[in-house]
């Protein structure tokens, strides 16, 4: 060992030992002949003192500089200007000895939570930017999240099992990447994106409770919180209900809150899919705040403006204070909702005055009684801002009002990363209408059950049908999802059906869990979470990626690697495939 | 919950509880009225009975086959003929409710720990072979064993860090699979054959402390006990030297072997890799029997026997009690040694007396006084026997006399699997000669340190050069291995002269370690265990498949899935690749 301590442990207690630490060169600094230096490792910064009366070892520390790996033997002694903000700021060590284990060039940024470096540099350099403990605490909190969801599991009588990474190629869903077999020329493994039909297979192999942290992968375009290869915390179990499901999992949700944030998660409130999109016009409804939807097609429909006569759909919320903001902080907020990733043709605003009156952008359309009615209805108070959008496909619309909620939510302040509002949101609709494929879809995949009481649905008006399908949704993220399979031949029968799938391509896509199926598959349900976003939560990031520890930027490259890249001629060879450049 | 018990937890303790468990129908019978079924689930089976005044459910029962899942209320009762072997032996369920939950097809083999199913039938339907208890018990114990590693290596500070899958090909080492990148056409992400490199990053990066229980893959024409996809156990370490590295590693064994096999591991000799080499002819002797090799040209050569006189190495084992060997079985052990996998030109063999004259095969060219000389050599008592083997190339020899060795410790039962011997082989050659590359080669990889003692013959006899290399071996099994990597540049830099790279070879294969390499890295090293040997090793099996949820193949090929397939021309033309089957 070339340490007896580390750079994070010495206090107060330790004053008069002789000891050795190791690590990283934070900075130094020359005063009167001295010389200090702050000491990193992954534990902590201790202060490093040189003394005049040892002139060659302060002669050593002029030759050092940032990021060199050196060893020091030293007396741990008294600070005399004590920190408090450090956990070693009690002391300081007198060096005796100094030795240089390894030099550093310039690192090309700051090693510092605050680095001079930008997102590019520091991905090419990652192994430097994964030192700056603003980055390193994040892969603590993903190594104690990982081993605390494995302990929760595993005392729940959860097996983790590993499932393999070569597979075949799935139907539905994503693109697969795919791995060429040498062994098998002409055929190609894919890697999986879930292990979905694996974990049922075990299911039927009578494992009862299965988990696995695993790795997926999916060959999509990537967006800023996608990574072609993600982590799931993937769970299945037998003989159980959905109730059971929401029971044990949400208990993991308040193990983990508990072990890791120290919060004690209250009992999980359960919401329709019906009423979030309703309320909060998504899936994932961010509930650290209210400023729910009301519906104002009675209120403010039939008064002669014509954007509202025509619409499908008006609804608003109800901004609590805000009616201070300026002219201009509401032309920014019709600038918002119109832009095309949001889409809304325009933006109603009412204020609610001191005295209670409400002053609108529509005055000249509605008298003050009709807009009293919509304050009523609104719920607001003097100060408060009532924003409305309107359009002629409820859903659309409703979606622009979720993103303008979102961004009211963000300028009130009213999204603290601190602050953590969770729930299940169940009833998923079965089947979600494709345009592009003109049929309905799987709105989770085709092995989700339908809810008993709305079977009989499935013959009459099969797109109304709700499925055992839930979603865990903290503060507008989707943290994971899953749902109640089917284990009725019939049943599975009959939602291939209204897919779309003939018996032969149900079989041939399928078949083999179809066929598993056949022999003795207990009722079985579970779920999947997104280990990368819920870690990301924990940690307060905006972005998945730092809390992996070498990530792909938007091209799917990993720039430190230089992957991916070219392979030799021989390897295509053995592979028996070529490139086909389009020209 | 569809059940309030499972099938393995109910005992005399419960007797008048009414319960409802559910599970597989392991057998049915009848008997005068009466009817018996068998309920299996992962946890045990319980004995269910159907009254004869209740012959709605006996008839039921007739109509339920092997593997129906089944749901049953009942009142647990004690049982007339108690059967101790089963948890639940002293109880049974007088059973008043029955639901089919899912009917079964006759089951392609019998789903009993000796099942009549043969290999390939087992693996295409391994959904049911999972079933099998015997199979069942392997996944448990991989997941606890995963479990504890993680434990030990969490309570001692390292961090289980997850790296990316898709990576660039790696030069050096075995085939890698590659996975075309549709999103940079042209180009392939490489599998990882282990995270070597990315954990030596996360040294660079100051982590101090990495494991990863991760996938690893190697496209390798497969063995016995190889697979495509394995699991290693990958370590890293910092500011360590070799003797820690072995110390915290012996420590998991130790926990291991308490925590899942209740055994106190004693302190783990060592030896180098020249004495393995010298007295079991292997770097992995199974050292749960002695056995060893006693080196005999000075007492058989020069006695006129021109096999003995013109050999380069002549050696023997003493293989106790064994002198009643009968001739057959001495020929077949010489026929063992011939084989071409073994490929020794024939055996001499001697028995000690039990007057203690010796009688060997080749007497005609040894007088007793020799023989005797042989005997004293061999450590041989009466009863014994002595088997030797000679050659040109003592390092083949030894290879031979090994596999003779192993053989005669099967044959004496000296191999018990449920007895473990430990060890670390130490002091590995940091190169060998490669007859192919005409090279030397390194042993373990480049980035292994030499032992400092040894840095001087770098210069001047490389291939005699130690490493601070290491293996962990149990029972003749490596079960992992690691080494002190090279964190000096100037060093890295002659060791790769050696191995035959130019400076631009060597920037062009290993530039992105060695440019982080020039930022601070610090002293380190690590191990890595392969996970499924050391599962299959507590499991006592002889193949790795049986501790894999879903092995392949010898063809790489997975049966149950189908996998690797073809895929479609719009995912080949999207990849921009095309397949090129040689003719």
């Amino acid at each position: 060992m070339y340490r007896t301590h580390t750079c994070g442990e010495l206090n107060a207690a330790n004053i008069g030992q002789t000891v050795t630490l190791c690590g990283w060169v934070q900075k130094t600094r020359e005063l009167g002949g001295m010389a200090f230096v702050d000491l990193r490792d992954r534990y902590g910064i201790t202060q490093l003192v040189f003394d005049a009366d040892k002139p060659e070892l302060v002669q050593q520390v002029k030759a050092i500089g940032r990021e060199f790996v050196i060893q020091v033997e030293g007396k741990v002694i008294e600070r005399e200007s004590k920190n408090s903000k450090m956990a070693t700021g009690d002391i300081e060590i007198a060096v005796i000895r100094l030795t240089v284990l390894n030099p550093s060039e310039v690192p090309p940024f700051t090693i510092e939570d605050n680095t001079d470096g930008g997102d590019d540099l520091r991905m090419k350099y990652r192994y430097l930017d994964l030192r700056r403990s603003a980055v390193r605490k994040n892969l603590e909190l993903r190594h104690k999240f990982a081993f605390e969801v494995r302990r929760y599991l595993d005392e729940h009588g959860f097996l983790e099992i590993e499932t393999p990474v070569l597979v075949n190629s799935t139907p539905e869903g994503a693109r697969d990447f795919v791995v060429p077999s040498r062994m098998n020329p002409g055929q190609f493994y894919a890697l999986p994106q879930s292990p979905q039909t694996l974990k049922q297979l075990l299911m039927v192999s009578g494992i009862d409770r299965y988990f696995q942290i695993v790795k997926c992968f999916r060959d999509e375009d990537l967006r800023a919180d996608r990574q072609p290869e993600f982590t799931q915390i993937d769970c299945e179990m037998s003989f159980i209900e959905q109730e059971d499901i929401l029971e044990m999992f949400e208990g993991m949700s308040r193990h983990l809150f508990k072990a890791l944030k120290g919060i004690d998660l209250p009992k999980l409130p359960r919401m329709t899919w019906a009423d979030a999109m309703k309320y909060y016009g998504s899936d994932k409804p961010d509930t650290r705040f209210d400023m729910r939807f009301v519906e104002l097609m009675d209120v403010m429909k039939g008064h002669g403006f014509g954007v509202f006569d025509s619409a499908a759909y008006i609804g608003g919320i109800c901004a609590k204070g805000a009616a201070t903001y300026t002219r201009k902080q509401l032309d920014q907020l019709t600038e918002f909702v119109k832009r095309p990733q949001i889409g809304a043709k325009g933006m109603v605003y009412a204020r609610v005055e001191a005295d209670g009156s409400v002053k609108s952008s529509v005055d000249k359309f509605y008298t003050q009684d009709v807009l009293q009615q919509l304050k009523a209805a609104m719920n607001a108070e003097p100060g408060d801002l009532i924003l409305i959008l309107s359009g002629d496909d409820a859903m659309k619309t409703r979606k622009q009002l979720c993103e303008l909620r979102l961004e009211m939510g963000s300028q009130l302040g009213l999204r603290d990363k601190d602050k953590y509002s969770c729930l299940w949101v169940i009833d998923f609709p079965m089947y979600e209408w494709s345009d592009e494929e003109q049929r309905l879809m799987a709105m989770h995949h085709p092995f989700t059950s339908p809810k008993p009481e709305d079977i009989p649905l499935l013959d009459t008006d099969p797109a109304s049908v709700r499925a055992n399908a839930y979603d865990m949704v903290i503060n507008g993220v989707e943290v994971g999802g899953g749902s109640i399979r089917i284990h009725d031949a019939k049943l599975q029968q009959k939602i291939f059906e209204i897919l779309g799938f003939t018996p032969e391509q149900a079989q041939a896509k399928f078949g083999f869990l179809m066929n598993a199926f056949k022999f003795g598959a207990p009722p079985h349900g579970g779920l999947a979470y997104g280990l990368d976003r819920f870690v990301s939560l924990f940690a307060g990031l905006d972005s998945i990626r730092d809390c992996i520890a070498f990530p792909k930027n938007n091209q799917g490259r990993d720039v430190m690697l230089g992957a991916p890249g070219e392979i030799d001629q021989k390897q295509m060879d053995e592979l028996q495939i070529k490139v086909d450049l389009k020209k």
